[in-house]
């Protein structure tokens, strides 16, 4: 049945579900703007502006990089949290963070 | 008495205290290197070696970071998740979370 | 003639014109990552794993935009110096140089 | 004499000379703001507060780098410029360019 997943089951359906189609959105945009980067450089534009296109870039990848950590955060860590206490099993949370810990440090380099 | 303090109270011995030591030592490090810089300047050296000393302070205080964001996860938040559970009320977990999303922001640009 | 050109239409062969099959290359790996990005989201894969990705779109983003710094001081700039020089103008490459610090320093955030 | 220094004598007057000052005291106090950390994290200050000064930290860091590397183009890049054209040599100034952008690609991570 389908309320009786567990919470693994779950930490599955993961946090960013819901914004999903805006997500899918945001990176559309991405992609055109890395194409329009290459067309820049095709056409001989300005080194100049092509390196401010590419600033705009990585401002776009940084917002879904926190939308999807925050979403991580607020379900996966969340739900894992829960499993620990249900569960008396600490390291259930704990390896969650590590996790998560371990992907916003590469991010914030 | 002791075990008697809500989960506020408890929030408030911060995820860093365990380590409290070691991120004072960092710190006393880094202050050490942002002196070295100031002394570089002042005796004329050259600016690239002073760039890579200033890319290692970025190095050191980005650990520093990580280090309180981690702690932070695994402390103040997962004490809000318990808390939100005990008390039926989503919305402790839900302001934690969005702060410290909004502080990893910060730090990601 | 061919060689009478001024500095101004020479620096209009911007820097990244000998390396621009391998730049475009680039931008074209990077324009297929951010859809692999997309189609992650779409597969409702695992947010720590798309984080990765991202890590690695950012590091191949990071590679272009040192690659074009590299060839806009190398060509831009110092045929600006160069000009500098004949017209006795300081403010040609004083120019070109605050326009390539603003764009590192967007890119350095 | 004074005025017969080899343009890489005159390099070694580093750019950021003229500024050499205000360089000092803002890193003076930058290395203040690392003290005020170390003390909140000895007050057990609340964490994301500490990762908000550490924060204006990194953006103070980067006013430094930024301005360093600005000074490094403007002089010892565009004075080995200068070199290689009156020694019809242009390795003086690719090898000064390689070095810059080692420390921008450092910096930029």
């Amino acid at each position: 049945m389908d309320t009786n997943h567990t919470p693994r089951e779950a930490a599955e359906h993961h946090g960013y579900h819901a914004d999903k189609s805006a997500l899918e959105r945001r990176l559309k945009r991405i992609e055109g703007q890395v194409r329009g980067v290459a067309k820049m450089v095709d056409d001989d534009k300005y080194c100049i502006d092509i390196l401010t296109q590419i600033s705009a870039i990585n401002a776009a990848l940084h917002k879904v990089s926190v939308q999807l950590i925050d979403d991580h955060i607020g379900h996966c860590v969340v739900d894992a949290a829960k499993s620990s206490i249900e569960q008396g099993d600490p390291s259930i949370v704990q390896d969650k963070i590590a996790e998560a810990t371990a992907a916003i440090s590469r991010l914030v380099r």
